[in-house]
């Protein structure tokens, strides 16, 4: 998903795939190799010695162990030794974490959520690194320790990203509040020099369906439209493209490549829900059949993940001229923080 | 290179690697892991379990042992007969197999051509399965045993093997006859039901430059070329896609698709070859300091190498919409073949 989303919108792309597998977690089944650690750092030890490695952004997403989790940031950092003497010309996106840090909810049972200890404190080893994350909702909790349950504990959370850490570039993919389930915020934040958050929201329609390989398409298509609005901005010499202090936050480079992003995001997702209703529609004959089948529950359950499958390479043309734009919008946080709620809620019951 | 190519031009691709290579071997070093056969199978077996083998077209290219071959060989049957009910539902495209049966020509020394005697015959044995295949002169000699001189042999070859192995399409991506070094034939060919050959020819420049992929490119737009020819003409549930014997050479749907094939190549090799000239000469500063350190003729063929890389991903519009058309000529099997010869002998002087 990331790799082709990234050459849609014409960047050359070294892969390295941390896995092999025959498919996605989401059918709660899968075969097929993962990458060892070592085999990581070979490859990158090939481009190495062919002097292939002069990179202008890497983005890492989902690996297979914690040993596999430090080999890329081993690559990281070293790339970004690279490029230490020249600032802005490396950087580095976190994509998002969900497969590495947390089993997929889908496996586990009941719902719940599987942290794998293992790989948290290796993975927050790495984040003084990282020059963009892009955690959901769960990640954000995990790597800051505060609950999110208002716009209050969303802006503490990121603060203490942006001054622990010293991460400058945040957007938490999917803040979902109960109240209004029809609609999700996406929230980003370039840090200001004293490390204060610069946060904006964007508002979108929420589509319901799970679909597989959206965080790795979100992340994909922010690097590259992140690189595109620095460039548009004359910052590709700033240390991590932070832009300086008087730069409000909606008008953050950030800020314009989350809006261009939600705009591929929403005609891909739009169009990839009508087509697996119109396969839903088509299969419900069979299925009636199947029904009575042994293990009918879990062919089902394949079947309509598989009709749920992205339709990303009918739709490049909506990564490539993003139709809707979302506005990004201030969150003021010198104003009372329960006053932002109000302000908040107001704009999800418009929008809803 | 195939995975992208398939999916610039709309079709879902389930790609497994059957390499990871750092970088292609033009660059005489790579690192990085091979995929084991039983990998392979197992990744199979996984689509398999979900039901995810619901594949219009298989595109096999390079594999890195015999026992991968093999693998490779027992998906493709697999597949043929779990469509076997249902003709023209599965198509099996052999890609070049440049890498498999011979060691890249840059790999050897002084310029001889290094056969791994130990997949060739592995590589024959399964040639009875496959619908099409892209030999280029080399493998077609290899392949039939016949040594391409002529038209006349060239003819013999490509008879053999619809004869022998029951090929229905067969493309010899690149003919050179020394005499004419700025054109290259493609010629192509689709059985009768006799298994005769139905042979057209067509006739590109030749660009002067070694390009890395162009062999994987070929395959997989010829593929999907082939597919969407085969359905504009109603072919589909033809039995291997056979056109009826009363259609021309140069109306079969293969001649259209490999004119629409070269178009999209033509454009992009042109693309690439003017992005590599500008590198080089931006290069020549450098480059003179370079020639006198150690090592210096190496790292200038790591730097030419790099620079003659397909300039792929932003040349994705000449894949889907080809602006150039190379138009597909009768190779006449009934004339005097001398005379043929002398005819192609005229076309090549005029095109050069």
């Amino acid at each position: 998903m990331a790799t082709l989303v990234m050459q849609a919108l014409g960047c050359d792309v070294a892969a390295v795939n941390t896995v092999q597998y025959s498919n996605h977690l989401g059918y709660r089944q899968a075969k097929g190799p993962k990458t060892k650690a070592e085999e990581i750092s070979e490859i990158y030890a090939g481009l190495q010695q062919s002097y292939l490695t002069d990179f202008d952004v890497l983005l890492s997403g989902y690996a297979p162990s914690a040993e596999a989790v430090q080999a890329v940031g081993a690559i990281a950092r070293d790339l970004k030794l690279q490029a230490s003497t020249k600032a802005g010309s490396f950087f580095w996106g976190k994509g998002k974490a969900d497969d590495t840090i947390v089993l997929d909810p889908v496996m586990g049972d009941d719902g719940r959520l599987y942290v794998n200890e293992n790989v948290v404190p290796v993975y927050k080893s790495l984040l003084k690194d990282a020059d963009l994350i892009l955690p959901n909702q769960f990640e954000l909790e995990l790597l800051s320790g505060v609950q999110i349950t208002s716009i209050e504990t969303l802006v503490e959370a990121i603060s203490k990203l942006h001054k622990e850490h010293r991460i400058p570039h945040i957007i938490v993919t999917s803040v979902h509040f109960a109240e209004f389930p029809s609609t999700v915020s996406v929230f980003g934040s370039t840090a200001r020099s004293d490390l204060s958050p610069r946060l904006f929201k964007i508002q979108v329609p929420s589509i319901d369906c799970y679909f597989a390989g959206t965080g790795d398409m979100f992340a994909a298509l922010t690097v590259v439209r992140l690189r595109e609005a620095i460039t548009n901005a004359g910052l590709t010499e700033r240390r991590r493209w932070i832009s300086p202090d008087d730069v409000p936050c909606t008008d953050l480079p950030l800020a314009s490549a989350t809006e261009r992003v939600l705009g591929s995001m929403h005609s891909v997702l739009t169009k990839t829900k009508e087509a697996r209703d119109e396969e839903l529609e088509k299969m419900s004959g069979p299925l009636g059949a199947l029904d009575k089948e042994k293990d009918s529950e879990k062919r089902l359950h394949l079947r309509r993940t598989k009709a749920a499958e992205v339709r990303i390479v009918r739709c490049l043309k909506y990564l490539r001229d993003p139709e809707v734009d979302y506005k990004a919008v201030a969150v003021d946080l010198s104003e009372d923080p329960s006053a932002d709620v109000e302000e908040l809620t107001e704009d999800l019951a418009a929008a809803t």
